[in-house]
This record gives structure tokens, C-alpha cells and sequence, in this order.
């Protein structure tokens, strides 16, 4: 594990098999070659989400192209460290909270993120290519075998139409009344069966829903309201915050599992 | 409570009583005046870490200074959210991520910060007086009644023998074999009594801790060694993430003891 955990690891494309050369774009090859100062012999893993975790060895590189030769799978698919029943949607927020959302929730590992169009996000933020590279960036560093998903942004009352209404959505509401998300995390795990099933986090932007728009949150039926505690906290701590509980919850259930 | 959250609060030295005048420096007037536009008769709120949370009135406003009138206490510092048990001991990392945990560990109720020197601490990113206003800033904006306590820099090993034997210091050890942390908050909330007292949280540098330091966190009676999971977490992420857990957990407690 330690030996894995030294490698560089690459997000690619590319089907992976034995023997497959695997030809870099100039941006990873620059990362490989310049950066990292890798030579001709070293070996890096690849994933792509499909094909689990392979190693390769670098047989070709210059400035502008690097070439690899794969050699044997190091993990199965099966063994991806995501959460495949964990989905985020949030409203972006400033451009470097925003990035910090897509990054961490990665690490988290939501599997699918939904940019939520409110009526205090300005659209301007919404780089779906900039989030795509910020989260593969993330899951190469965090050993998933995967990147989120990351759906086209999407206006709030169409995401919620299409949230199924049997899948928790928690909803971390200002009012305090609430509960606390840990206490009804720790109640579904608690129960037998599958008590902590799929569900979804909504992080409402900087400015907070309108009045409207809370009531059509708080009016879909998977919708739990719940409290993060006595502080008030940013969109962005509220999004990590709120996810680190819900991954952690999953991570105990699956280890009692096992 | 919804009309407190819509008013500036600032951190001030000075002491809180009705009456009082309190004449602002140079940044917070410049933030009041000019950023906000407050003009004379706005009121914001006061708070010192002392004395609770007070009404202020602007009777005084340019550019370069602005004077205010308190009037009435809003909180008690008693109703501090603050978790006057929680210390995080970090190592700093690159100035972006030290920042945010500075910032995050403030927002998520940590009472005292110690920045810990490890043989990877690259000393120059332990900038105090920038730690100080970022944890003042997100104070300020998150509701509490205080700011964290900052000590000094101080080798690991200093850190480590002022810890008392009898206060659980959380480690995140990158060894997947320890418990998870959700897990062992679990246990200890459901005990009787206080069985969440007082407690720490180390987290390492980017590069780890040594061998040698590693065994040395691991020699200490008080320290607890958790896992937050499948995923490898990056410094900073690990460090939001089990204050989120600890945070929840107080809390939750706190709540049942009500």
C-alpha cells in the first residue's frame, strides 16, 4: 500500500489492459516529464473509472508527448474507495469556494456533483470544464478509482422534479430546529438493513435560498431538514462539513458489513 | 436571531459595556465605511471573547476612523458556540491550505490552535499575526462570541509532553488498521458522564511525519490513532473533515444534555 501510495497517479480516458500503450496528452505528459521529472522506466498507475487500477511504465518521453506501456492491474474496479450512493447539489459560490466544493466533495467521495442554478448564483461561475479537471485532479490524489459525475447545471425546481422521492435529501437549514445531521445519520445507521441507503446533500448558495425557494426545498418529500450545530458556517465548510458526516457514516456502515 | 445574522459583527480589544465609546482602527472603519457603506446610525455587533455579544451604534464615520456608541447586550459570552475543549494541533502546510485550516478550524468552534514545527515544516509559512486576523475574520462571520487561542510555534516534542496523559489526542494515521474516528466518538458519546470531555486533534504535514516522529505521537498515553476512511485525504482536508466529526459529536451531546 505504501509502495501504491508513492506513485503518481493518472486519470485517463483510454481502455485499460495489459500491454495497451497508452499515449499522453500534452498537458499530463508535461506533468510526468517536466514537473515530476520522471525518465523512460518509471512507472505511474492509470485508471479511468471502468477498468480499475493499473500500473504502467513510461517507455517514451519528451516536453510535448509521453508514451506508456501497461503492465498488470494493482486494484480491481471493485475496490474503488467512492461512495457510488452519494450525490452533491450545490449552488456555486465564489470561483475558489466553488473550486473548493467540487475538490473536496471529490475526496469525499461523492459520486455525482449537480450545479443548482438559484435566483442568488451568478451563472458566470459555472466552468463545467474547470470542475471536471479540478476532480479529476482530486480523485487521482485520494486513490479513487473514479471521477464524479458532474451533471450540466440545472435550475432548482428541475432538480429537485427529478430527485426521486424516496432518496434522503438533506438539507442543511438555518433554522435550527432542525436536527442534528450526525444524530439522524446515527439513528439510519443504526437501523437494520440498508438504513443509510443512496441520498443527497443541497448547499444553497452564499446569500442562502430565497424564502420561495426554501419552501419548494422543504416541500419535495425525500427532503430532511438538518442542523450542522450552533455556528453559522460558510457555504463551502457547511458542503465539506456536511459530507465528511454523511462519508464517514457510510464508511462504518460498510466496515460493520464486512 | 434572524436580524442579529443580518448585522456586521466585529472583533474588538476593547471592553463591552453600555455607554461605552469604542473608536475603530484604520481596517475596520475602512471595512465599515467604505466596503459595507454603513453611514452614521447603523448599528453592528461587538464582541471581545469576554464579554458576550453588544449592540453598537456608528455616531461617527470617514474614511480613516469611526467611533461607536454601545448600547445593549445581544448574548451572553455563556452562549458562546465556541468548544471551549477542542484543540487542533497542525503542522503547517503550504500558506493557502494552512489558511483554510486556520479559517475552518475557527468557523467549526476550535478553542485553541498550536502550530506544530515537524521535520517537513517548512518554518517560513508559520506567519502568527496572519493566523491571528484570518481566525478573528471567521469569528466574526460565524457567530461566535470568541476567537481561538494561538500559541506560539512549538517543536513536536514540546507539543507532545505538554499534552496531558488523561485528554485523548485524536491522530489520523494514515495506517488503515486504527478505528474509524465517527466510530470511537460513537462509543464514547453513548458512554454516561462526560465521556466526551476535553480532547485534541494532530494532524501531520503534507509530507507525513517521520518514521521516528510517528512513533513518537504513537508513544504518548493520550494519543488515539483513527482512520477517516478509505480515501487518502490531503493535510487540510483530513484536518476539516475530523473537526466536522468531533464538532457534531460535542454537539450532539451538548444537545442531550439540554
Amino acid at each position: 500500500m505504501s509502495k501504491k501510495a508513492s506513485h503518481i497517479r493518472l486519470y485517463v480516458a483510454d481502455d485499460l489492459l495489459t500491454q495497451r500503450t497508452i499515449i499522453l496528452g500534452r498537458e499530463q505528459a508535461h506533468y510526468l516529464v517536466s514537473v515530476m521529472r520522471l525518465a523512460v522506466g518509471a512507472t505511474v498507475l492509470l485508471f479511468n473509472g471502468r477498468d480499475g487500477e493499473w500500473l504502467a511504465r513510461l517507455v517514451k518521453a519528451d516536453r510535448k508527448s509521453a508514451q506508456l506501456m501497461v503492465e498488470g492491474q494493482t486494484r480491481p474496479q471493485s475496490l474503488d474507495p467512492a461512495l457510488p450512493g452519494l450525490t452533491l447539489l450545490f449552488a456555486p459560490v465564489k470561483r475558489a469556494k466553488t473550486d473548493l466544493i467540487v475538490e473536496k466533495a471529490t475526496e469525499l467521495g461523492v459520486a455525482r456533483l449537480i450545479p443548482v442554478i438559484t435566483e442568488r448564483t451568478n451563472t458566470d461561475r459555472v466552468k463545467m470544464e474547470r470542475f471536471l479537471s479540478i476532480a479529476a485532479e482530486a480523485a487521482e490524489q485520494c486513490e479513487r478509482l473514479s471521477t464524479p459525475v458532474i451533471d450540466l447545471p440545472t435550475g432548482l425546481d428541475a432538480a429537485l422534479k427529478a430527485w426521486p422521492d424516496d432518496r434522503p435529501l438533506y438539507f442543511c437549514d438555518e433554522a435550527r430546529t432542525a436536527p442534528l445531521l450526525l444524530s439522524v445519520l446515527w439513528a439510519k445507521s443504526s437501523q437494520s438493513g440498508d438504513g443509510l441507503g443512496p441520498c443527497g446533500l443541497l448547499i444553497g448558495p452564499e446569500g442562502g435560498f430565497t424564502a420561495a425557494e426554501r419552501e419548494a426545498v422543504c416541500a419535495h418529500r425525500a427532503t430532511c431538514s438538518v442542523s450542522l450545530g450552533a455556528r453559522i458556517l460558510r457555504a463551502e465548510t457547511a458542503a465539506i462539513s456536511a459530507l465528511s458526516l454523511i462519508a464517514s457514516a457510510y464508511e462504518l456502515v460498510r466496515t460493520d458489513l464486512q
